[in-house]
């Protein structure tokens, strides 16, 4: 049967899908270009020998806890997973967020914990989503997926919680439900924000006034320039009014796949009955991937117990490197860019935004990757409406130091040339 | 926030997954009872050692083929993921389906492949699923998650490829578009039916004049109670009418999370070119889970290692295995079952569906958990649009031959009491 595009699978005609998709083909025709475009972690940190000692410790331990590991790793399991107890320990230790292990659903990545919580927060066809604008593409391409409506709250200037009672005020009057806002408060992805604390109390505030839920995703958290306590939102949440959403793809690796969400609010049932909202998120979670493989549960708990359940401990060479690899992107940008160039100061994270002289499109990109040998990504992916056009994400976490230098040195060379 | 179940999240309040539920917490509250609703896989086959002999397998196999096995196993990887030439292989030589790799993706589990692929074929608001019913719950809550419409095929009287051309003809007079039929050709969940070797031709030709695709679900196609040859659907599919679906759940283990698509049908995207409809719902599963674990997929390639790739050789005992136990079951319905009771033949798998004549609802179930120490799921839970009401679903897949004698001889007691 031959299938026609548009009649079959509107999702596919996603723009940042293809977008993406032309990115990984130009990396693909120009495997010797130096990419500034992938946000992935650095391999240097990654030993196969780690898996099989973190799956033994899990087996230790669960040997110590009288559970049968056959049956815990290779038969099916618990809807929302078997190390939230461990991660519960995390939180709790890490950051001040004290919730029940009950709470806590393990996904597949949280690429799934976004589609999970999007899918059960966002379920009427009226129902819309806020973002933080320019935003990670994952949770807009999530949104897609669902046919959840994203409104940007414009964030370019930064991120005014104010803005956000007015953009949730405006969705309000033209009949629709705004649900939550969705934000990465700490070193986001593309622009390497970071809100200040009186910043997180307000919107904290704002949220309770504007009946919003905030999804509070933060992969980056750890890698912060500067070692100043940062509160998660989710820390100060004595509303429960914050879905924290969680990685483990920087802190140990992305090939586990293993994300996860909490979800402490009190839902009341058909029967009446109060309940947690992760165990009704449970219910879609099992529609979606049954359970997440808990041999990639196994190899993220292993890890924990290596540490007593600190990832702030595990990661601390991480931490180092990529700080001084963020300082080495900004550094390059200083010496090697012409002044019509102007960049973002990021407080931590893989990112770094760079306002350019010349439309920053697919063009562009494909002339940079053939004649210039660097590849980056246009910013105008990270707007769910427009907007970019003039910009470009540059990311400091898969190369060396001086691998960054060469490749921002022949980026300079291409806009040099491009604004001449 | 105390969140309302109806207003937040529509998804939640499905029937089946609130019955899945009570089924799990009748389970957890009579821990002792033996269960004949399980369709778990038999844990005797189960050793963790398979686990890390499998990864060492597929890490060789890296070597051997030049890849850095800390980049494939632990780094964000290809959406579609890295095991598809491995499968091909076995798809060629088990079953005589011949398609290029590229037409595979690999997924988080069966479940994962039906949500992609049904979001894939029924993007629009009028596309319709049909299913022959009674139906495997997983489908029906994938289409529930994204908001399908699922049209049974009634199929208690085995299946008949006329009644998916009428269905089919119904749906679209009523305006709607049926896109796609989803059915278990071998040794369904839950009747344990076979098709016959000419029904399978005559529904390749219905197929084609429906203008429908064919989802071919293949959980259990190793597990026949005899020898004969079944040609898979997907195998004499000369029209690329059928997107088949494959599990390692049964034939590796449930933990390991790894299920598949085959989807090689043409599409001609938006700018003309043709490309596999596989690659097109690569966009989607990236919304979903980014890619499938490398490490379940290592585990799973690992074991396709050890026999050239033939998953029918490597499941040889488990075969026999599954085998004696769905005749121990019939069985033991043989001896101690009342003449009020009857019951089908099924042609292999874990199920066998029994007719009572008493009203088979959750209230009886909770009474045979409590009273007579026996568990069983309700048949109607396999029905879209209503039925079953007086039948049970029985598994023998968990237990021994000596259990499931126990478990039949508990369950023939209260159904002779029920009915008295």
């Amino acid at each position: 049967m031959e299938l026609i595009r548009e009649a079959m699978h509107a999702s596919v005609s996603d723009p940042v899908a293809s977008s993406m998709n032309f990115l990984n083909e130009i990396a693909g025709r120009f495997p010797d270009a130096i990419s500034l475009a992938a946000g992935r972690p650095y391999e240097g940190f990654y030993q196969t020998t780690d898996i099989s000692r973190y799956l033994a410790n899990y087996a230790s331990y669960l040997d110590a806890q009288g559970v049968d590991p056959r049956r815990a790793l290779m038969q099916y399991g618990r809807t929302n997973g078997q190390i939230h107890g461990l991660i519960a320990r995390m939180l709790a230790g890490d950051e001040g967020i004290d919730v029940p292990p009950e709470s806590i659903g393990v996904t597949a990545g949280c690429q799934e914990a976004m589609v999970i919580v999007l899918r059960g927060i966002c379920a009427g066809s009226d129902d819309v989503l806020l973002a933080a604008s320019p935003c990670y593409v994952g949770i807009t391409g999530a949104a897609r997926l669902l046919g959840v409506e994203v409104v940007p709250v414009p964030s370019d200037n930064g991120f005014d919680p104010e803005s956000v009672a007015r953009v949730a005020a405006a969705v309000r009057s033209a009949g629709k439900n705004p649900r939550a806002l969705y934000l990465v408060p700490d070193f986001s992805n593309p622009r390497g924000d970071c809100l200040d604390v009186p910043t997180r109390h307000r919107l904290l505030e704002v949220a309770r006034e504007s009946r919003l839920l905030i999804l509070e995703d933060d992969p980056y958290g750890l890698f912060g320039l500067d070692d100043r306590a940062r509160p998660r939102l989710k820390a100060l949440d004595t509303n429960r009014d914050v879905i924290y959403l969680g990685s483990f793809a920087k802190s140990c690796f992305p090939g586990a796949r293993v994300g996860f969400f909490v979800a402490d609010q009190e839902v009341v049932d058909a029967a009446g009955r109060r309940t947690l909202l992760a165990d009704e998120l449970s219910a879609i979670k099992s529609m979606l991937t049954v359970n997440t493989s808990p041999i990639s549960q196994a190899v993220v708990g292993g890890m924990l117990l290596e540490a007593d359940c600190s990832l702030r401990a595990l990661n601390a060479s991480k931490v180092e490197f990529y700080r001084s690899n963020l300082l080495a992107l900004l550094d390059s940008l200083a010496t090697h860019m012409p002044p019509s160039v102007t960049w973002n100061t990021p407080a931590g994270g893989f990112f770094a935004v760079v306002k350019v002289p010349v439309l920053a499109d697919i063009a562009l990109l494909e002339k940079s990757a053939a004649a210039y040998g660097v590849l980056w990504t246009p910013m105008s992916f990270f707007y769910p409406e427009g907007g970019g056009e003039h910009a470009i994400r540059l990311a400091s976490s898969y190369l060396s130091a001086a691998e960054i230098d060469e490749g921002v040195r022949r980026l300079a060379a291409l806009l040099s040339d491009a604004a001449a």
